[in-house]
Parts: structure tokens; sequence; C-alpha cells
């Protein structure tokens, strides 16, 4: 394993982790300024919207993990997919699993990876 | 535009017009043998089971169209966003209209791109 997959594969664990702890800021950190999220059933959005929307999910609680399935580096730019499960429990709520795959484009920009470019088919089971 | 990025705008097109004509054959020529299909809600699958369910809708009418939105060249890899736009009716049945977006990584082999991932993202609306 090289440095670039090391730090991808960092990059991975450090923004399920960071979810996981509520620390919004530091998933913003993982991506780039022009990062693009596509789901099913809705236009792409992109960091701003991600930023509210996880704001607006503080009360719940995160769960899983996140595996990195395959990996392809390119120079300055790589794909990754990687599977997710993960269990969502609102304040006083029902718990929801979610599991499913994301295929992802990262970029490398001034010696840092950051995601660019996120499909996400993560749905409930 | 260069020579790689007319050439994955072909494959894009060819896709489309194959698929409505019923062309089975031809689509999965545009594909690698490993191809893998990401879609909500399911395991990834490859060439066989999209051929498969290919030839179990070969009475369904497929009208639509598919827009590259953002493609990036790396070498003999490539990366594509697409929106695609399609009405898909059923002999004696009715129309099913689906739009989205699929992301895809393309891989050139003997000179020829083909699709080797494809993320899609394209529901019912």
């Amino acid at each position: 394993m090289n440095e670039d997959e090391r730090a991808i594969r960092d990059l991975v664990r450090n923004w399920m982790e960071s979810t996981k702890a509520g620390d919004i800021a530091a998933v913003l950190e993982l991506m780039t300024d022009d990062i693009l999220f596509l789901v099913p059933g809705a236009e792409p959005f992109g960091k701003q919207e991600f930023a509210a929307g996880a704001a607006g999910m503080k009360e719940m609680r995160f769960e899983g993990s996140c595996e990195v399935v395959e990996i392809e580096i390119l120079g300055d730019r790589a794909w990754i997919r990687n599977r997710i499960e993960v269990t969502m429990t609102p304040a006083g709520g029902t718990p929801v699993h979610r599991a499913g795959y994301t295929l992802g484009i990262l970029r490398k920009e001034g010696g840092r990876w950051r995601l660019a470019r996120d499909a996400n088919l993560v749905t409930a089971r």
C-alpha cells in the first residue's frame, strides 16, 4: 500500500469517526469546496447543503462502519468504492438501519486528498 | 474536445441509441467484462446479470436522452457524470418516467473506451 492509498483510507476512516463524533467541521475538511453529492430521487447537492443537513441531525446518534472495497489512484485523482453500514438513532426515537455502496471521486489538492464527487446508494434495508 | 472525449461521448450516445433499438449485444460491447452496476437497495451486479435483465425487457419501449454533464479524462481512465431521462413503456402497459444521474468510471482497453463502473441514481419521478 503506497502513501496515497494510505491517505485515502485514513480519509474514509476519519469521515466515519468524525460523523459518529458529530464533528461536522472535521467532515467538511475532507471534501473539496466544489463537491457534489448524488443521491437517488433528488438533484445533486453541494458542501453548504451537506453542512445544513448535518447541522439538522445534531441530535442523531450514528453507529456503523465504512469498508473500502475498491480503490484506484490515478495521479492526483482517485476513485473509490465503499460499503457502508450505519444505524442512525434519533433522540428518543427508533433506530434506522441503512446499508449500501458509495462510488466516489477524490482529488489531491495541495498534497491533501479530498472527496470531490460522491454517488451514494446507501438505503434503508 | 480531444479524441478521447469525443470517443466517450460517442459511447454514451451509442449506449442510449442501442438501448432504444433493443440491441443488447451492442450495449454489452460498450462495457468491460468486469463492469459493476451499483443501484440503490441491491448488491452490485455484473455484465451477465445486466444481459439477463435486458433480455427480460425485450418488449419494453425506451425513449429518452442521456446528457454528459461532466467528464474528466485521466490517461486510460475517465470519470463521467450523466443526466438521464427515460420513459419505459411495457407492451400494452403504462409508461414509467425515470430521471436522475449516473456517475461512471471508464477504462480504455486496446484503444477503446468502455464503461467499467456505473453508479445509477435514476429513479421514478
